[in-house]
Parts: C-alpha cells; structure tokens; sequence
C-alpha cells in the first residue's frame, strides 16, 4: 500500500528535481508539477503555472494529494532578489494552501531560506529555528511571511506542516551563472575562473543531499521550521580550489577578480540538530567527491 | 488643481467611510472601490470584488489612482480572527500592489492592526511601531505579513508607503455584535446589557477620527507603521457606564456577565508619536460627546 500521494511543485527544478527519486523510495505515489515537463521527471507530470487563478485548485481537485512538497518559486539568477514576482509567488502559494485545506491535505511541507535569519551579526554563530528572522531582500520577506502565515493557517486547520529553510546548494542543474557552475564551466572549457576573494563562509550542501533530506521531511512528522544544510562552514575559496584541483587546472583560479557580494554576512551556517535527530537525516557530504560528480556533469553539459 | 487621485478600496466599509470627507477636503480626488455601494458614498464609486483574478488590474488601469488608501478586508465580527479568508486578503492586496505600480503610483497606504504587536508582557506600556511584532491570530499575522512584503516590495519600486496600524474603534456602522454596539443598542431598547468584567483597557478611538488621522497619513509622506489610536487607555467598564449613564438607563448595565476574552491582554494601548508629530494629526478626543454620537447613531438605527 502506498504511503500517500504527493504533488512536488517545481519538480522538474533545481532541488525539485532531487527529491523525486527518494519520495518513490518512501513509497509514495508522486506527482509532479511544473511549468515545463522534464526529460527526467519520475512519477506523474503535469503541466502547470500556478501563477493563473484557478489552476492550483483544479490540480488539486484532480490530483487530490495527501501530501505537497512546494518548491516552485522564481529564483531567476541575478534578479530573483527584489523581483516583483515574489509577490506572486507568495499569492500562489497561498492559493495553493486553500485548495489544499479543501480537498483534506494531511502534510505540507515549503521552502524558505537561510536569508530568512537575522545576520547582522555576521553570522559568528550557526543559526538555529528558532532564532530572530530579519530578512533585508524582497524575496527573503516573501519567503519569511509566507512561511509565517501558513504556519498560522495550518495549525487552524490540522493539517501538519513544516517550512524547510534552503541554506546554499550546489549541484547537477545549478543555474549556469551561479558560483560552482561558473567556476567548473570555465576550467571545462580551459578558461580563466574569476571568483570573489573567496573568504566568506557558507553552509554549501550538495543538491542531492537537500533532495533527500527534504524527502525525509516531506515523510516524517516534524512541524515548523526546519534548516537544510549541512552544519558545516565551508569557504568559496575551498569549493574554488578544489574545483580547480579536481580538474587539474589550478593555473586557471583567479580569486579575488570578482567583486564580493555586497552587505554578505562574513559566514552563513546552520545549526542542523532539528534535521538530524527530529527528522533523522544523517548528514554524511564528501564535498570533494560531490564537487567531483558536479564537475562531470558540467563536462557532459560542455559537450552536448 | 487636484491634489491628485485617491483609490479608497472598503470606501464603502465601517473605517474608509470616514476616511472619504477628509480626502475631499484635502483635494483628492476620491475613487472608492467596493463590492456593494453605499447609500453615503463621496466620489466615484466602482463596483469591485478585489478577490476576484483581473479585477484589481483593470479597476487601477482604468481609474489610474496616483495614491491608494487600501481597507478592504474580511473583518467579520466572530470569524475574521482565524478566517481562512485571510489568506485571499494576502494574495489580494499583494495584486492590487503590484497593478498600482505597474501604473506608476505614488503613494500606498495599508491597514494593519495592533494585534501586530507582542502583547505577551500584558501591554505594560504603551506600544511603538519599532517594537517587536509576535502575531498570534492567523488574521494578525497575515496583516503583518502584509505589511512587511509591501514594505520590501515599495522601497524597491520607489512608491512611497505607509502601514497604519489601527488599534481599537468604535463608533457609527460598527458591526452590530462588538462591544458598544451591543451595549447601546441593549440600553436602547431597554433591555439588560450584558458585557465582560471590564477590566480590560483598551486604546478606544471614535471611528470618524480614525478616518481623519487615515486621510492625513495619505496627505503626508509617513513612510513606514504608524499607530492610528489616541495614546489613551479606556477600561471596558468606564465605556459601558458612560454610555449607560448617557443613555439614562444605569440599571440596566449587566458588567461581568459575559467572560472576558480569552488569552487577551490587560491593556492594549499605543504610543501616538508618530502620528502626532510626523503625521501632524492632533488627538482631541471627548469621549463622552463621541459615545453620545454613536447611541444616537444606533438609536436612529433603531427606528428606522
């Protein structure tokens, strides 16, 4: 017997994708939602833009899920920061609870980010759940009062839900621009790869890992927010030199061409003791051996 | 020459009512949105349901505002507090928001409400709008939520916003089942009033003086929450007996009769500095005369 249906909105993205495999593993019925289908969804696709009134409410009178992962949200690179579509994306998702508490959904389970937390501090310490929330980007405050109140209106209808909190991701299907793949693009192609100066601190989790540490959530019980990382702080320097030592092209680095981030927290890490003892998911990341198969596929991507 | 134009969504509603006069007075022109008219509307009315897709986009395209004063809500008495209507009232106002700027408007202001705040020390002193907020309802937290994405979203659009944070109203049109209403239209039809211990002490401002200090913060350029509220606290009881003793019937006050509401602060009031010297709106409260006004208001109601 299945242990329930699940509908995995953006599910043919960059962390949707990876969750897909392991929620068939835990035995549930899975269903797929997203804009564009994939070459590699698992389940059941169905092609949906959750942004038009009215469509989440049929899928769900179709589909009529038990659970539902919702990862779909624009995270364009380079203008997902303040884009006007987060206000859209906070609609939709609301729409997308209602329709759910409707047709008695029994676990919903979203996405937030670590750009949730206060960071003012600069990040001297792993941030912890319960730890004060000030975002300072459009996107973060859509994410933060999204999760905020969807807490409020599940908890008025029962139904179990948990808000898993992103901290960085690399990995298979990563935007091209962003950190790794720009660095791993540019030593396939036997180019120079600028980078920052490479001292800022960030909890990076392979995708993989994030794709079944959410499965696990999306399967157990926990309520409330939850970080997704690894607990570990590691800087864009290492991911940098150990692409470059992995391609065996170190002559190519050129750290510290590129501008910093402004306004970043000197280190961003998560403290992971919900996701390790309440959810149960062992966190065992070999960067080296995930920068590696990262590396691949950029390699199998350069010559398509 | 017009001050310019002014969309006043809930124009028809118990607080944008009172908003609509001082707006004329000011020089706006004055658009009120609604889903049914109102016998006593000022200016033009558009017949709108602002939870329905498209309609908040074509009602801006159409009337152009180059300032909103946004009220419309579900505030049901008895239910809006954990409605899951709340969530449409997200969704709605982030699209009016995001059709106001596409037409470049100037001037956005929203209402939230005191229940924003964290009352948990029992209201010791009075609040202020840096404080922190810990909402409790679902109807609060949307509020907040609100709040704080419109923020984000209007400093990015360089639209000039303001967050009114209403405190508590009484006055004509009220919903007929809240405190004052239900006690003077009892002491009307000379039957027994009963309300709570009336211990607790509210922040009581009469409504068409909420509407008053509203129109100004839309004349002024208050960016930010502002506390509409009078700084004043008022226990229940001193409300009850001043309308009894009005209304010349002290006999038949009833305090003590209902319960208190539960988990609710002792005192609730607000720290009006902001509105009082940024805003520039002078506090000139008498109750007594105001309480008077608003029996009459239901005795008239009463005959009709």
């Amino acid at each position: 017997m299945k242990r329930g249906s699940v509908l995995v909105t953006g599910g043919s993205g960059f962390i949707g994708h990876w969750t897909l495999e392991p929620l068939v593993h835990y035995g549930f019925e899975v269903h797929v939602a997203a804009r564009r289908p994939s070459t590699s969804v698992i389940g059941q696709f169905h092609p949906v833009n959750l942004l038009e009134a009215g469509e989440s409410e049929r899928l769900i009178a179709r589909v009529r899920p038990t659970h539902i992962l919702h990862c779909a949200w624009d995270v364009t690179h380079g203008s997902f920061w303040n884009a006007p579509a987060n206000l859209d994306w906070v609609a939709a998702t609301l729409r997308l609870a209602r329709a759910f508490a409707n047709y008695e959904g029994r676990r919903f389970v979203g996405l937030g980010t670590c750009a949730e937390y206060d960071w003012s501090d600069d990040g001297v310490r792993p941030r912890r759940e319960d730890d004060l929330l000030r975002p300072t980007s459009l996107y973060a405050q859509a994410k933060a009062s999204t999760g905020s109140v969807l807490q409020a209106f599940f908890a008025d209808q029962e139904i179990c839900f948990a808000w898993a909190r992103m901290f960085h991701l690399f990995g298979p299907r990563e935007a091209p621009g962003r950190l790794v793949p720009s660095v791993a693009r540019a030593l396939i192609a036997g180019e120079r790869a600028a980078c920052g100066a490479g001292h800022i601190v960030r909890d990076y989790m392979p995708v993989e890992q994030a794709g079944a540490a959410l499965a696990m959530l999306v399967e157990s019980n926990v309520q409330g927010p939850v970080n997704v990382a690894t607990g570990l702080g590691t800087s864009v320097e290492t991911i940098a030199r150990l692409l470059a030592e992995i391609s065996g092209r170190p002559e190519l680095l050129d750290l510290g061409t590129l501008p910093d981030p402004p306004n970043a927290a000197s280190v961003m890490t998560a403290d992971v003791t919900r996701l390790h003892q309440e959810v149960g998911f062992t966190i065992d990341i070999d960067l080296k051996t995930a920068l590696s198969a990262t590396l691949k596929h950029w390699l199998k991507h350069s010559l398509q």
